[in-house]
């Protein structure tokens, strides 16, 4: 028999030791995910301010030579297992990011980037960023694996630029500052630059990484993305549009949306001393004649003083706000989806497909959190081969998603359609992309994987598609025609001169008359009969 | 342009708004993962202190008499769209969960259960538990859909028992006692009873969790699970045997899975003053030799103070203990796992198959970390239909995943597997069951519902399916040898006697020979074929 002994962990020290859950698995997974969360921080900080985002990213050995060296010591070694091969084959790499977004307030450095679930997007507010967590979990990466202070270099543009040097005191959940300067922002400099180093394996990420970039470039055609890898190759992904979609907005909580523990916050934090004022000024599309109607139906006193209602009343209040069916679905102005046009600018740059449909669904809803659903399906050009399966590009909030594809939503959505309906065979060269936006990503897991299987999403995305699916169809059908009357022209203007050659003999006369207009007739019929079907 | 404000969550905070990730998504799967994670602590708890683990759980209406005019009330709401049903098909519910476990000790009742991140499992040691979170994020999730306070009552087994109400602060991440009564323990008694009523939805959720009880009562089968479900049904698993696996021991970190972190821990907590007493001390399976050579390897004096080492050194030092190949592989002595009889035991019960064959392979590690695999194949008996995919029973530390089965790394590995090799085929009732022991599963969500797939653990799952199926395979061969042979016997049966006869009667005799006696030698001679193949 034991004593049992307990203890309390900071939420710094839970992600430190269950760091596979928020994608920190291994060194190659490790220097991916740094990468992705920190240019998801950098795509938002740009957004918020709305400049066109210029990022730039430089991942190098931290210390070549020794870095060379030790890579023809571990050739020697065979007997190894593969998960110590693993270790082995990793290094050390300088990571930096740079970017030309909002800038971190001074006083906020240290706990933005050196403390686990602080941040600034707590907020019912479509972001890229939703856990607090990325970009700390990369230093804290960083700083497990090589025991150095991350740089912080940021301003928000006014007078002063600030060099923050930061480690991450774990067991608290605290940031260290271990050096601090303040340097004259002459040139009214904006932005956030971070660098650190971390425990790496570049070479089994570099095609992840690749990808991402290139997924990210796409579903931000308004964005440029600058790459030095560790080898000093250049990747550049250059804006093909300086049009920037509007910026997502904060918005309420919708009544279907809230429970007890929300709604009591916000009677903690109200400064309305009635229920009408209290509904319209604290939820999302409440007036004051549907609060006058709601306040009815629950048999609330329209002037009773929010901060005076007893616990049984918050628990009712909860239960006729998900009844009463007088409130207006969620309304999804605040979000900033990318819009077919960019969507389309950002395909054509990326895959130059031959054709394209893309659909932006109207807004929906789930639990009360407004969604839209944006799918495409490109064909053809440098659309790459699919071997078996289909070839499918997820985004949320405007981030490429690239793990855990067979559990998404969009996939099982793909594998359950009849795509021959859709006169799309295996052979046929076709990428499917889905973006869900929302104040809200039903994400399930830290990691931002994957996409849980809500009906009301699962049916606008398998609309989408279908829409797409059908345009693709249409496309599909009339290049068979095409084909098929290329094939009938080519038999006529192959025969026709020589009908008309054999004609004029046989009459006798010398000149043959003049065919190509009746070439042409046969075309415009063709055409014709085409557009009509 | 807007001004950022930023903000610090509490990990009750983050885990509240992020409710998904723990599990808790909706009424359905809120009921499910409250029953499932209490059921595992209450198996810890019995199991740390040696006893046959009793179970009592009881799932029933809160108020009865409200909960049927709501339900005669919801079916009038036709034009609801679906989420918006799911809500109102929901009621709310009590749960209360009993077991003779080791009790929690007074002083730690309120942050036990009412603070996220606070727990008893922060140890290498092999338990069902490992986030500190499921206990509590059943109490939050109760308190966010009802408001109502958590009852604990709880006894090591001493002079009292103690009687606390309970409620989560969720933005400090504490918790607050609403109510506490200290009780005269007569009778002895030691255990731990949570009740709390939470919105949940039975109806939804009943199948998976009948399923989860008997899986669990399957790889559990020294222990008595009874549920008390909302219309009064009785379920009862009760033991199969009395013999219990030994109980899982704590362990000290393995110089490989060591980072920079868990060494500065190890220095800032050991009392020794010399390196070879901290290796000795502080790491698993390191002897005073193994110490000495390490340091050798590693260039640093036997006679050097841990807690004097420079940031630097410590960075060398966790490079060197990945690197150095004299430590000894992880041993698996300190893991519970259940062993081929236990594991048959529990099979039988639960599945009465014809035929099964049970394997556990010897201790591996993964990254410091040593586990074991135990994998059987039960064929035929009550052994569900398969339709068109495999029947796959997967463990963890002795609980069952019942989610997200196709990201699962046992799934992967028999959907990969040339089934016809061993004399499988779709028609034929099998169920695979797998089960993993480790101080740390290796999960990809904080909902426990899939294992990742790391190559060691993939082999050794691999490797205890093959030689489960090969297993398999001589039965199913053999079971083919009799049904050939029963035909055979059968033909010899039905003309033997008719060829006695007709000789004896072409002999002119009256007596017929004996016959059964050459029957029995073609029955023997054919089970000598039998045992000779």
């Amino acid at each position: 028999m034991s004593e049992t002994t307990f203890e309390e962990i900071s939420a710094a020290d839970f992600f430190y030791r269950n760091r596979d859950i928020a994608g920190f698995t291994n060194p190659a997974r490790a220097v991916f995910s740094s990468i992705r969360e920190l240019i998801e921080n950098s795509l938002d900080a740009a957004e918020q301010v709305s400049m066109l985002p210029d990022i730039y990213i430089r991942l190098s050995y931290e210390d070549e030579e020794k870095f060379e060296t030790e890579l023809a010591a571990e050739k020697k070694v065979d007997e190894k297992e593969e998960e110590e091969a693993e270790v082995f084959e990793s290094g050390v790499y300088r990571l930096r990011i740079e970017d030309n977004g909002s800038g971190v307030p001074a006083r906020h450095i240290p706990a933005a980037f050196g403390q686990v679930l602080f941040g600034s997007k707590y907020k019912l507010k479509q972001s890229r960023g939703t856990f607090g967590l990325g970009g700390t979990m990369s230093l804290l990466y960083g700083q497990i694996t090589t025991h150095k202070p991350a740089m912080i270099i940021s301003s928000t543009g006014k007078a002063h630029v600030y060099v923050y040097k930061i480690m991450v005191d774990i067991q608290r959940n605290r940031p260290l500052v271990t050096d601090r300067k303040i340097l004259l922002n002459k040139e009214g400099w904006r932005g956030t630059i971070v660098e650190f180093s971390l425990e790496g394996d570049y070479s089994k990420a570099s095609s992840r990484i690749l990808e991402y970039l290139k997924q990210t470039a796409l579903v931000n055609p308004y964005a440029n993305i600058t790459f030095v890898d560790p080898k000093g190759r250049l990747y550049r992904f250059s804006r093909a549009t300086k049009q920037m979609p509007p910026a997502p907005k904060e918005t309420k909580p919708h009544p279907y949306g809230v429970d007890v523990e929300t709604l009591q916050r916000l009677i903690r934090i109200t400064p309305h001393r009635n229920m009408v004022a209290f509904m319209r000024n604290h939820f999302h599309r409440v007036g004051e004649i549907t609060a006058k109607n709601f306040l009815d139906y629950a048999g609330l006193p329209l002037s009773k003083n929010p901060k005076k209602l007893k616990p049984d009343e918050i628990v009712r209040l909860v239960h006729m706000l998900k009844r009463f069916d007088g409130f207006m679905a969620p309304d999804a102005s605040c979000l900033s989806p990318l819009g077919e046009n960019l969507l389309r600018t950002g395909i054509l740059k990326e895959l130059k497909p031959e054709f394209i449909a893309v659909r932006q669904r109207p807004p929906s809803t789930y639990s009360g959190h407004p969604f839209i659903v944006e799918a495409a399906i490109a064909y053809g050009g440098e659309v790459p081969k699919r071997n078996s399966d289909f070839v499918l590009y997820r985004f949320a909030n405007k981030i490429p998603l690239l793990y855990d594809e067979a559990s998404d939503v969009s996939w099982r959505i793909i594998k359950a359609m009849n795509w021959r309906r859709y006169h799309v065979t295996p052979d046929i060269p076709i990428a499917i992309l889905v973006h869900l936006c929302s104040t809200k990503v039903p994400y399930k897991t830290v990691g931002k994987e994957f996409i849980a299987d809500r009906p009301e999403v699962k049916r606008e995305i398998l609309n989408g598609i279908r829409d797409a699916a059908r345009e693709l169809q249409h496309f599909l059908t009339k290049q068979e025609h095409v084909e098929r009357d290329r094939k009938r022209l080519s038999v006529f203007s192959k025969y026709l001169p020589k009908i008309a050659q054999f004609s004029t003999g046989l009459a006798g006369k010398k000149k043959e008359p003049d065919i190509s207009k009746l070439l042409k007739s046969v075309q415009k019929l063709e055409q014709g009969e085409d557009e009509a079907e």
